[in-house]
């Protein structure tokens, strides 16, 4: 077990038993105040403790860093250390925080320049994205979108066993949790019409996802095995692919989803290491056929987290649609790595690979509208009487994930958007 | 007509009439030498006239911009500073450069300090390119595709002639000429086995596309109509969108291109810029059905550049193969970007937008092996005697373009990529 995940640790500051963010979590974000410029913190319960002050106080000087790097608009310069580094930082913010550990805790000026509380900072997007490609790996979500697109004998297209399939997306619009976006205009055809007309998407949707962050490249015509891909990867985030399906039925065939995707994604502004999820591995589905020897990964791969998505209409209380889990992934993120690096394609630091939806096998499971209401024709009822086929205006979609295990709860907080009314 | 393009302007410098950069043409680069670092350069004839210097002796004195934007490693913060700027620096340029200017050409010592032998210069990528979207606006080249892979009754899909088609490609693969790339591997299946096996591509293509380079950034719900875009567009480059067919052929369907095109795509070194240009405009095809309003745009948009392709064997000649041009286009570049921003997706400065294949109607201007040897059933013999299906491993496969008019000729100098062996 690695030091930090301990379940026996307590921090010297309170954490109430339901937080997301416990001493043996320590997820990374970039955040700011009134009084301090964008930098680097460790969520810790309701506060975030500041990086950026405690290399001023040379409290990193065992490891080889310089403490500027905490004093960043993005993650990426911290995670181009590696691995070793982002271990040794996370073993000393653990240690710093620990209720048997003074350095802070015994100099209430230094708590106080130290912590900041999380609701009177603002996140930022944590990390600078160079490339972000969406993969589409649970088979759940899969079989759905086929059975209803397609045909329900034959859901499945015939590559999908053998590979994480998967697009590359739209870096630019990629927008970090509590920032609004509108809803996209786009060419609409109904199935009867002569030709498509241009307005608002009518059927927008959200998809639950989650995506990892790597934090260590690779040069062009290098591959990354399974076995490796951990090397590679920093942490994981919430990710709300946001979708508008008329755009994409009219537009997709033959080269994938592009302005039906493009118009904002967004993210959890916390991203939560892969060594702090380590206590929820778990084994993923039998693959049947066995994937050829380049996506071969045997052991713990996939990731018990549950999964939650709540739609809250302006003024009105949220109601839960959705709850699923992320280990419904029939691909883990070691193949999705293997595979996309597999054609030689450079892994760049701060890129962001993403799920795909993750369905689970039960209807209340479906991590989209499009699953949930099955194409607008089962429309879901909300705690306030409404109903909903797909996304109204200004109705904000919060998506929430945490696992736990041994009484400890590592969370991811939550991603949650506003849709604005089309401009 | 803009005053750097007057076709009556002489330079100082001697340049060849098959010169692709005569003084009207003054394209953008960024490169170094052995005693020079990275730094904006703009190529005249057979030299490079090194800005960075300009700018220290105080020649832009009379612009608004700090000179030190010349001394970068890429061209991105040159472009941010707008299209007022961009002009005031292609006209000052432009004044340095002609024959009747001596307060360069006037002083050795200065000429000495000013250029550089392009041939003693390394050409870097030239921007930095936060995203990538590959367009698909030839109706040759759709037509082409669509009756070899689906109906040659019905080649082109329902949506191609309402909307620009295009999808995201990979940022972190794009390269600049010279650079070699390796054959890329990937999941193979022939039509009639079982399973795919993992291999190195045997169909492995060009496909000859000009790309343009947004300048000018806009936020997340702000859309660009055509008749603002060429406000946005910094300039074109010759782009190169190496494709793997049996990759691509086994993985597109449904979510796209993905691992047949990241392991590689190449650029040409020089942005040449949209004034530059100006005198090729000409009027793109009658567009019928009418576009919808969001993509009307009246008058001349396209541009009248013949492009060539070569390939050349290890050790051998080069062998013309394709010669198309630039106007062969249904969609013009203010269709494309107005079509990429009309859901509200933000656009950066330094993103490059590809044309797609450009093939004309004649058999000799398909822009990819994949047409020019119709799937491989009609090699082309190159002059060395060998034949080609596609591409070979040291192969490499050079894009040349240029316009002429007035007896000026407006070159984008080339780009060139050699194929090494899978790794």
């Amino acid at each position: 077990m690695l030091k930090a995940n301990d379940p026996s640790l307590h921090s010297w500051i309170e954490i109430a038993a339901d937080s997301d963010f416990p001493i043996q979590n320590l997820p990374y974000g970039i955040f700011r105040t009134d009084t301090r410029d964008p930098r680097v913190g460790v969520a810790i319960g309701e506060y975030i403790l500041d990086l950026c002050v405690v290399g001023q106080q040379n409290m990193f000087e065992l490891i080889d860093l310089d403490p500027n790097v905490f004093h960043r608009r993005y993650l990426n310069d911290f995670m181009a250390l590696g691995k070793p580094i982002w271990r040794a930082v996370r073993n000393r913010v653990s240690d710093l925080l620990r209720n048997d550990n003074e350095e802070i805790s015994g100099d209430s000026n230094l708590i106080r320049q130290c912590l900041v509380k999380q609701s009177e900072a603002e996140m930022l997007l944590p990390v600078k994205i160079p490339n972000y490609t969406d993969f589409y790996s649970s088979e759940a979500h899969a079989t759905n979108v086929g059975a209803m697109f397609r045909d329900p004998a034959n859901a499945l297209l015939p590559n999908w066993k053998h590979m994480p399939v998967g697009y590359h997306g739209r870096a630019s619009s990629i927008v970090v949790s509590g920032t609004s976006l509108y809803r996209p205009k786009g060419q609409l055809k109904v199935a009867d019409a002569d030709a498509p007309v241009f307005g608002p998407s009518k059927m927008l949707d959200f998809e639950l996802e989650v995506a990892f962050i790597t934090g260590k490249e690779t040069q062009l015509g290098q591959s990354i095995s399974p076995a490796e891909a951990e090397d590679y990867i920093f942490g994981l985030v919430l990710f709300n692919d946001w979708s508008a399906r008329d755009i994409q039925t009219w537009e997709y065939v033959p080269l994938g989803p592009f302005l039906a995707k493009s118009f904002g994604s967004a993210i959890s502004p916390w991203v939560v290491t892969l060594d702090a999820l380590a206590p929820f591995k778990v084994k993923g589905p039998e693959q049947d056929p066995k994937p050829l020897p380049y996506l071969d990964s045997p052991g713990h791969h996939h990731y018990d987290i549950n999964l939650e998505v709540l739609l809250q209409p302006k003024g009105s209380m949220a109601t839960s649609i959705c709850r699923s889990n992320y280990k419904h992934l029939y691909w883990n993120i070691s193949q999705q790595l293997a595979h996309q690096s597999s054609n030689g394609c450079n892994i760049q630091i701060g890129d962001l690979y993403a799920s795909g939806t993750i369905s689970g096998p039960e209807k209340d499971s479906y991590g989209s509208m499009l699953e949930l209401t099955w194409r607008g024709t089962q429309p879901i009822t909300l705690s306030d009487g409404t109903q909903r086929q797909f996304i109204n205006d200004f109705d904000t979609v919060i998506m929430r994930g945490y696992g736990e295990r041994h009484g400890i709860r590592i969370g991811f907080g939550q991603v949650s958007t506003e849709i604005l009314p089309a401009g």
